[in-house]
């Protein structure tokens, strides 16, 4: 993962390849990426979050990736671009492509005679696709993966390692999964009776759209009847927890912690923070942002954003606060 | 898990064998189970939450069932019962049984010659099942699942796939346990030494009773020195963390992502939403709610519902509401 | 795990070994170790947290390990120390030691031609290590584990089973790192382009010292470009997210269920609890205590205790304490 182009790529050819406007010598040659504080020569870095332009202006990067505003300070190359980020990301996978899959079925692999196994596709060792289970093209299982019964992995996607898909589970294409990602495990469905508990059979699937990452540990769960669905682009960091019936819009993207109670509809274009709570059965607009640790209990009808986080403080103020927050409700009563 | 029974079963077999009251012709035929709004011909639904009313006025199913205050609207055959969802639940799982584990022991499995493994017993591909560990009859141990050391899974009970139950854990019968579970690890026990920290032997182990489902990617974190205990029936969500020496009351379900300090004791038939924190060494009474995203701080005696999770609003409204809280509890110092 | 010595050490011999005040007969004999409550004849047990002293008047141990406060109320013989929690762990540490991993290969696990396996290293049933990878010795590479390409593992170092470590992953001597761990999945990085996201390649690595225990189902991401880092000694619980370009210092300890978003800097020897949620780019300075549900969202330079998880209480007051800040927040506005 930290392999490096052995031939390097010129700062001109990087300038016509991604449309950036470059000042400084075509013939420089990039070889790796790096950050500002440490890059060296042959080294490529960006800048995008201005807590960072003090490092700008003392980099030894052979080249840096910046916005219009910030050329005049870049002391060295620059590769001026409106949203540095995209070209950086853009360039790094240029440098550092992933390692492509072997094709072949690892002889430890355990396949059933009924799963269909595309030839490009690389199972690796300890893997176990069960009978009836597909995988495209060029797609990757990684080691102690499981492609249960019926479950379906798209073209080019990659099972890095030791993720289950329960059976039946829909994979598109292009996807990514991380290790001990668990997708289509019961929803929490239990009827009450007298105090204890009946199962509710979660007999719905996972459908997961093209495009989408899935973080290490995260769970989604199959829906109860109907599907799970994560649509196109959806990106999702690690431990998320998705509910049964939950469906999440295109290219929303959600960090790490966060869980979804079943049956909520999250819109596109959406932006969760990191432990975000979600309350089931709500309805959540497009394009809404969520701050990290926020409670979402109602739907969300516009588009903006929302919060309850709240910041951490002194303890002993905290528990001022606290305090005084119980007596006005109670003087209330 | 989406197979369907063959034959079906008619509404008149359904009445009968779960003591339902039928308004409609009994001789129609159940194949399936579907929402109300996606049902069609051959298809029961249920209502049971009051939000999908509207649906069931327009509902395509061959029968619905539905409370007795609900029977007036339903416009096709219903099944009539004070708790849908429970007779629905009940339903389901007849029309929609979970295939029976094929009994035997992989080759590929791993088990040691000092294991005791019942002759019903299903041993997945890749599983391993170490010495004096005992699998009892009907049990299914999954792919990749590990049984260490000494555990011991109780008739009839499901290791779905890849779950680690740690050396001595024992798991009662009929329970249900998701892939990436982890039974039985160290708790988190250091003893403080002059800055750093010397490990304090987790020489507990696990109690699981029987009827518990367990989520995908929960732990269930070994005792100190007694066990840590989960009672009869409780049913666990995913990415729930408990940890050592905690005990669990019967038929306590909670919800998704929460965390359970060492040592809290938390009493039967409660309702825990997700992502709630138990601080550690409480005692919670029996038939306690707590909301979701609630901070349980101090024990709770009496039976009632709790909560502190503040609800999101508009990002700038929640910044006046922080900084406000902030004067107050200055002025009052 | 509750394997007990065989022959017993004496009191005398446990004093002089460890440096405590004997009161009581020095040839007593110590079997086992249990609580006050459960203990019996040729138990050891402690008092450490003043809630449990009345199980110490009662307790019908051979021994206690007390502060000098305590002695007075020991009914039995007592070890004397001003930390009985740190001579408890060392003693338990003495009379329940964890079982040496037997060296070898199992001929189910999966070792590259590449790999450097140390003599001593245990490699379990169904491992996988990739090539490049090194496992120094005494290692245990537990069942199911992953170590892939080029990763490290430190001399005495244990991986107990299922745990990934991803591609280029650096970790410590005398570690532990129990089952479901994922180190070195990708960071979440992503630059938005015309409302979808391209994938930022994490071309980082992950760099884990020495003494570190890492818990079940905890995830460590690699970083963007340069490395996360978890510093000596470091203790980390279950189910803790440890975002890209994250640096723990030394010694700090952090309970279940915390989130670190990326390149947040946590200083040396912080205490941090459980469900703690950490906003990226922040420093966290040495020796921060962060009670437990805390939103940090802003650096923290001085050593202290900070704060703000709400605690529970009665929904409906509760409900009265939302409305009411509302309330005030509108009419400021």
């Amino acid at each position: 993962m930290s392999a490096q182009v052995q031939a390097g790529i010129s700062l001109g050819e990087l300038a016509v390849r991604f449309g950036l406007t470059l000042r400084g010598e075509p013939s420089l040659t990039i070889l790796s990426v790096a950050t500002l504080a440490r890059a060296d020569a042959g080294a490529l870095s960006f800048l995008a979050n201005s807590r960072y332009r003090k490092q700008l202006e003392s980099t030894r990067a052979t080249a840096v990736v910046v916005s219009a505003a910030d050329e005049a300070v870049c002391p060295v190359a620059a590769l001026i671009y409106p949203n540095p980020y995209l070209a950086y990301a853009r360039i790094a996978a240029l440098i550092h492509p992933p390692p492509p899959p072997t094709p072949g079925i690892h002889p430890t692999a355990v396949v059933a005679d009924g799963a269909r196994i595309a030839a490009s596709a690389s199972i690796g060792p300890l893997a176990v696709v069960e009978d009836d289970a597909e995988v495209a093209e060029r797609v990757l299982v990684g080691p102690n993966c499981i492609v249960q019964y019926g479950a379906r992995v798209g073209a080019d996607s990659k099972l890095l390692s030791r993720v289950t898909l329960y059976p039946g589970v829909r994979l598109g294409e292009r996807c990514i999964v991380h290790a001990g990602a668990v997708i289509g495990a019961d929803g929490f469905g239990f009827a009450p009776d007298a105090g204890t508990w009946v199962k509710v059979p979660q007999v719905g699937g996972v459908r997961i759209g093209d495009d989408v990452e899935i973080g290490a540990n995260t769970t989604i769960d199959r829906g109860a009847i109907d599907d799970t669905v994560v649509e196109n682009g959806v990106k999702l960091d690690n431990q998320i927890q998705v509910g049964h019936n939950v469906c999440i819009g295109a290219h929303t993207a959600i960090a790490a912690c966060t869980g979804i109670s079943g049956s909520t509809v999250i819109g596109a274009r959406c932006m969760i923070g990191g432990m975000v709570g979600f309350a089931g059965h709500l309805t959540i607009a497009d394009d809404v942002v969520v701050t990290g640790c926020t409670l979402v209990s109602a739907s969300i009808k516009q588009a903006g954003s929302y919060s309850s986080g709240m910041p951490a403080v002194d303890t002993r103020m905290w528990r001022r606060m606290v305090a005084h927050l119980r007596r006005l409700a109670k003087k209330e009563r």
